[in-house]
């Protein structure tokens, strides 16, 4: 099996899942108990939190444990959004649909303005900085895209974003942490979002890391836990695990990414010459993480769904957009931000690697694209 | 150690965590993922929730898998409310805060009506019939009560909601489910919801039961995973745990329910002439799981923290009310519905009861009470 969709998922890392059932049998009691159990884990989630914001290099901020990173951000965006009854906000057309489906569900009250990309596949922050307005009370710009990969410049959106205070910036980092370093200030982001089983740790928990001090309105109504922002019982195993998922990967960052640059240039350069296979994401600003290409056939593109197919009987497991949308038959919409071809973005398939990929498995993936060409077209 | 707060939390079953660790560490693949790693996650999440469905006695219902029954509880009764700008909205005075804070959340567009409870704990289906109207859109009534233990006439309350099909019922089952067999039929109740890690299984994750066809407003925005209802990657391990821990509680059932009855006779004799204790759970309609008591110094209430320390001196572990609210210094709300004395609600403590309570643990819990009377009075 050659599992390229290392963008959905990772498999959880042994050490982090040991971790996990350590705590999870020896800590059982509810961390919000008043109890000595209860408080011995509070003072335990307490420390974990701390040192997961050191490991991520926050000085100033919360953490917050959701169920993941959809969570997460729904409970930021709606935070920021449900204090006010109009406004601006600003986002990109390329987002997660935690954060494109929370933003149409906020057009019926505000101004609610989908930045384009241009053909490297980030936002023009000139266009950004013109849409900025005393008004806007929300931008919420990914750190890497899910589908292309591409680097948005989130240090220039908070340079712009300092000279209007009122504004809050949310980073969904989901595709970002652990793969590339931040070129900003992780400090000047309000808040920071992202889900620990993209990261070789369980699924079931994400995290919104918020700036201290900044409020949020009340998303889902219980109990007070969490800073009063997200009631119920959380579980200490899958914070344990999520800090020490985190510690691996910063640990390895350096050594993860400059294999993924050789790794990904290696496929580039491997298919980038087979007539039927269009390479969509565009190199420059790219976290050499995940590639979308998109398959011709006698000048017409392919849909998604033939070529995961035919990958698949040679047991290469790819994605065709983001999985949590992928139920659905619409164009890829990174995609057709990107190219504009409405075809191209029907036939768009993402290959996502990690430092587990090898270039064993790499080379196959060439070979059956190759292959694609002489039995099919 | 002796643990006497089992429905704040239990402990993980080491078979339900087994079977975690093993699908968490197999089974990686993101389950909404189009290729046939994920196809095959979905269809043993599919396989899981029907066998759960049916080890619970439904018949025409869905599962939805949320981080827990808080979540649970915010999409069902949200998921109605938002489908309506007015109306009535009936539940009780004792409701779990995942319940009765929505419900306060919803008081400035709803008519919502908080049934008291009496000397039995438990609500009057008379004033229930009498606040019943055509113009009710959703009742929200638990199972068993967390802090008395009181089973609350959900077979009365389904019965007279027959006569107006507009209303949708809500039952919190998350202190009922493995503990007492329902006494209505359970095929009947539009929504149910409970947390796995209150049956022996891993936190992070409850399920809101909901029948074909009820149809929900999206609370949270994202993916259309689960029914369109519940956005994000959701844990196939998770699933898979929910489903032992179900399977596990319904086989032991009925040995479960004995044995706690007469473990819970048994310090209810042994405490009840104890003069400084004050039970303050009714008998007539016990879930025999959980026992509030209050305790007297000279004839005035002592506060439950006093006692929670006290009994922590000895290595007994108790609650002092819900431990979502614990950190409120508020009058225990249910013991104020219950006896109307206030300085009683502050002295509320919650002892809870498991099948792995054993006889010598309560000797010991009826011994340290019994002392405090000479110690301190």
């Amino acid at each position: 099996m050659i599992y390229l969709d290392y963008a959905a998922s990772t498999p959880v890392d042994e050490e982090v899942l040991a971790n996990y059932c350590s705590v999870e049998s020896k800590f059982f009691a509810n961390i919000t108990a008043l109890n000595m159990l209860g408080q011995k884990e509070n003072y335990m989630y307490e420390s974990l939190s701390a040192d997961s914001l050191n490991s991520l290099g926050f000085k100033n901020h919360d953490i917050i444990y959701t169920s993941g990173a959809t969570e997460a951000n729904n409970i930021g965006l709606f935070g920021i959004a449900n204090k006010y009854s109009s406004g601006t906000i600003i986002t990109t057309k390329i987002e997660h649909p935690s954060v494109y489906e929370v933003m149409k569900s906020l057009e019926s009250r505000f101004n609610v303005i989908y930045l384009d990309i241009n053909s490297d596949g980030i936002i023009d922050i000139n266009e950004f900085e013109k849409a900025m307005t005393k008004d806007t009370i929300l931008v919420s710009i990914m750190w890497v895209n899910n589908i292309i990969g591409s680097i948005q410049p989130i240090g220039d959106v908070i340079r712009i974003m300092k000279k209007y205070p009122k504004a809050k910036l949310l980073v969904d980092a989901t595709q970002g942490i652990g793969k590339i370093r931040p070129n900003f200030n992780i400090d000047d982001v309000d808040m920071f979002t992202f889900s620990t089983h993209k990261i070789y740790g369980p699924k079931g928990i994400g995290c919104l890391i918020k700036k201290k001090g900044l409020e949020l309105s009340k998303l889902l109504q219980g109990s007070h836990s969490q800073y009063n922002l997200r009631p119920g019982t959380f579980d200490l195993a899958l914070i344990s695990a999520t800090n020490l998922a985190i510690k691996k990967v910063i640990a390895n960052l350096d050594n993860h990414y400059n294999y993924l640059k050789e790794l990904y240039m290696y496929l580039y350069n491997g298919i980038k010459d087979i007539k039927e296979v269009v390479i969509n994401s565009p190199l420059k600003y790219t976290s050499y993480s995940c590639m979308s290409i998109s398959i011709l056939n006698k000048g017409k593109f392919v849909k998604s769904e033939t070529i995961l197919h035919y990958l698949e009987q040679s047991e290469i497991y790819v994605s065709i957009g983001t999985s949590c949308s992928s139920k659905l038959a619409k164009p890829e919409k990174t995609i057709l931000a990107l190219t504009g071809d409405i075809d191209r973005s029907y036939s768009n398939v993402r290959i996502s690697i990690s430092h587990l990929t090898t270039y064993e498995e790499i080379d196959k993936l060439i070979e059956v694209l190759k292959k694609y060409g002489e039995l099919y077209v």
